[in-house]
């Protein structure tokens, strides 16, 4: 009933229940990128992990932003408007909060509806 | 198939899928308001999106609140609680963050079912 | 239609939407208690609330873990990992915030499936 995607022992990176996948929070491979790089890389990993369960950005319903320092907001956004789906855009939120660990710049949750 | 509110090139304000709503994180108009004055406008905007939508406050599953300030946490609740409906209460969470802007006090994300 | 569980003035501890639930943040109930031991506290309310609406730790769909100090992510964890079902993690997304009451060192935030 539950479709899971990269299930290891402490989470599953998506979690697919009728409609509607749940990514777990993205963070960047390469950590020495400023948060623009680092934002694209972790869209890139949410738009492979949505094409994996058959959805795409345009699908995206809910995105939480969780940035390290919120001073970098407008660079994290220059990396999100070029990326976004025109037409499509989800419902979103940003807030400042500390990540797992002090080298990740952003974080980002994405609940979307399978396409 | 997906419905959706406001829609701006980097967010919409809500997107519908299904019997499920996903508001985007409402933040107060006049930001000269205290926290208790920001959290009515937060509110009331989000009365007003579950309106257009056909859904209310008492179709409300999930709300997150974030509170630039914890220890305004006694005031942003005396808003709240004469706000929420009785008998139809929400599952909700609070947490310090700070927000996009300096002079936003609150923001409040809500995931609601239609009515 | 909307199933909930002890509902109070403020919130409800649970609320069901279909196939889905939604549950308030969990915080301890002992808050002497290390994080290990908050997280265990957190888990076995969470356990608890999904059992009374049939469903179970198999059935999670996304946590959100808010720790108030991110230098305890590995005591967080050290109860998540034995605690969690093998095969069946959820999406999950781990972030530092403060919380309602500094004595509180985890909250989680849950969705669910019905079983």
């Amino acid at each position: 009933m539950l479709q899971r995607l990269d299930t290891g022992p402490r989470m599953s990176e998506a979690v697919v229940h009728g409609q509607t996948v749940y990514l777990a929070g993205q963070v960047a491979d390469d950590t020495t990128l400023d948060v623009a790089g680092q934002t694209r890389e972790v869209l890139a990993s949410i738009d492979s992990l949505l094409e994996r369960v058959g959805s795409d950005k345009k699908h995206i319903l809910q995105a939480t932003v969780y940035l390290a320092d919120i001073a970098t907001f407008k660079d994290m956004n220059s990396a999100w408007d070029a990326w976004v789906a025109q037409g499509h855009t989800p419902a979103r939120a940003t807030v400042e909060a500390k990540l797992a660990a002090p080298e990740y710049k952003v974080e980002i949750v994405v609940v979307a509806a399978l396409a």
